[in-house]
């Protein structure tokens, strides 16, 4: 696909985020323009929310930790873009009236609105069937067959998990108060529901890159400690923000947690509570990345970011 | 998972079918009852739609191509389980109140009825994903990671076809007598819908089968032709049992395509018409067989008892 290799190991975050962000974008763009979709408005939906932008945490996490290892630039493109469709598949059907029912997101109108509900449910299924499909059809240079076969493993497991997830947070509507469970329970529950939606995913997005760069078992034990401190943080921070930032800079309706009545962070350890736990998280996570004998600069930077920003 | 080797080349079609969907609705249940999906309801609503019965035409295609080959059997049995919980997954978003709305399948309650529509979503979400679980995890004996990668490469293109068939179809209802199109372009039309929609995930079947036994590319060609024909040929016969059949024996209601005003092969070639459409593709999908060095027998005969089915 010939997109230019460059070493961002030593660059600032913010300028990694947008090198990581246009690459990834490009990508995206140049696959989905390639792929083999036989239905025009099908296509357009899918492109619409691929392309709807977002932070693209995903793919960073996979470019970053694959530079770890010196994984090809080139071959990450491929479960980036995976993870990517993944994710953007799930936030479409998140979004139905069926389920979260939300009408905005990233400032924009969501699939089922902009196009309509059908044609929202057949977007969300193609880019899971899209994802897995760059993740087999992609030219690898150094990349093998069976580290292949291991990354679909790693993936599909991600996308059951972050089903099982999604399924356990539409039960969560109204237990705030509710429901006699003792705090304790209600924050393994808690902790539970988040490392299957969305931490998961943030996961797989650090084992793609490592599976890439043929990590050994003991790297693969440290990231692990590290993407699920970073994935538990990511989600006590947008609980946080749900209650301190706004709508337009969240791109999502402000309040939402408390009007679903939903238990989250904050509800359960307040404000100050819940950013004490994503701070300690994120001191786990570094704590994690300086057993490795690698310039984890990157890493590190992303998870303090992962508590400093607004939306 | 240790189903038992049995050569079934030589037997009745009956017992060929009724073999396979015992192999592998017992392989089914294995591989479901192994995975990980954290959220009961979501497995326990896979699981009903999955386990509702069906003719399992489609692991039926790859355990008697397969055959063909001397593919092994047990490996075989991811590729099939694969189709099937895509096969599933589609069944249950096509029957949601977005799409065709339908309240009864095989006889028993649609899944959204049996559970609610998020559920619904959700596990057909996890079933594709599921799919492609099983086709990474499997211990297979002879089949190597690159044959992997390779079924992955098929089995991702089909399930995208087969959203943009559906796609295709939704905009079908209504469409008869009110569209100034020729009747040559309506078939057309319908060929590709159905080509997508059905055919797609068919021949893939085909293809997975062959795909195990390293079938070559002039194996590959013929069986191509083979599945394409047996996969229009399944799709006009459907049409004509909506009209012909019952509801009661087709286990969903009878005269729906009448009913939504659709395009279908007896709206325009006649009843009689779509019969003979059908028993001329069986005639080419035979005719194509007979090319091949093998015994063919049980897909020829599968051919046959597409247009002889009443359900």
């Amino acid at each position: 696909m010939g997109l230019p290799e460059q070493d961002s190991s030593n660059i600032g975050l913010q300028d990694a985020i947008v090198q990581y962000k246009t690459r990834i974008e490009q990508f995206l763009t140049q696959v989905l323009s390639a792929a083999t979709v036989d239905e025009i408005i099908l296509k357009e939906a899918m492109e619409y929310s691929l392309l709807l932008g977002g932070k693209r945490l995903r793919p960073f996490l996979v470019y970053a930790t694959g530079g770890l290892f010196k994984a090809d630039l080139h071959d990450l493109d491929a479960p980036a873009a995976a993870l990517e469709a993944i994710h953007t598949y799930s936030l479409i059907h998140d979004d139905l009236p069926a389920m979260d029912d939300d009408e905005l997101r990233r400032g924009s109108p969501t699939c089922h609105i902009k196009f309509d509900e059908a044609t929202a449910i057949l977007a969300g299924d193609t880019l899971q069937s899209f994802a897995f499909n760059v993740l087999s059809s992609h030219d690898y240079q150094q990349v093998t067959a069976p580290q292949i076969v291991k990354m679909f493993s790693l993936l599909t497991q991600a996308a059951t998990d972050m089903c099982a997830g999604q399924s356990i947070d539409l039960q969560q509507t109204n237990t705030l108060n509710t429901t006699k469970l003792e705090t304790d329970v209600l924050l393994i529950n808690l902790k539970e529901m988040h490392r299957l939606k969305t931490g998961a995913l943030i996961k797989s997005a650090v084992l793609l890159g490592a599976t890439c760069g043929n990590a050994n078992e003991q790297e693969i034990e440290i990231l692990s400690q590290y993407a699920d401190a970073i994935g538990l943080a990511f989600q006590v921070w947008d609980d946080v923000l749900d209650i301190t930032s706004d709508t337009l800079t969240l791109g999502k309706p402000q309040g939402s947690d408390v009007a679903a009545n939903k238990t989250t962070y904050p509800a359960l350890l307040g404000l100050d509570g819940a950013r004490i736990k994503a701070k300690n998280l994120i001191t786990q996570a570094v704590h994690a990345l300086q057993q490795l004998p690698y310039n984890t600069q990157q890493l590190e930077q992303l998870a303090y970011y992962i508590i400093e920003r607004d939306h």
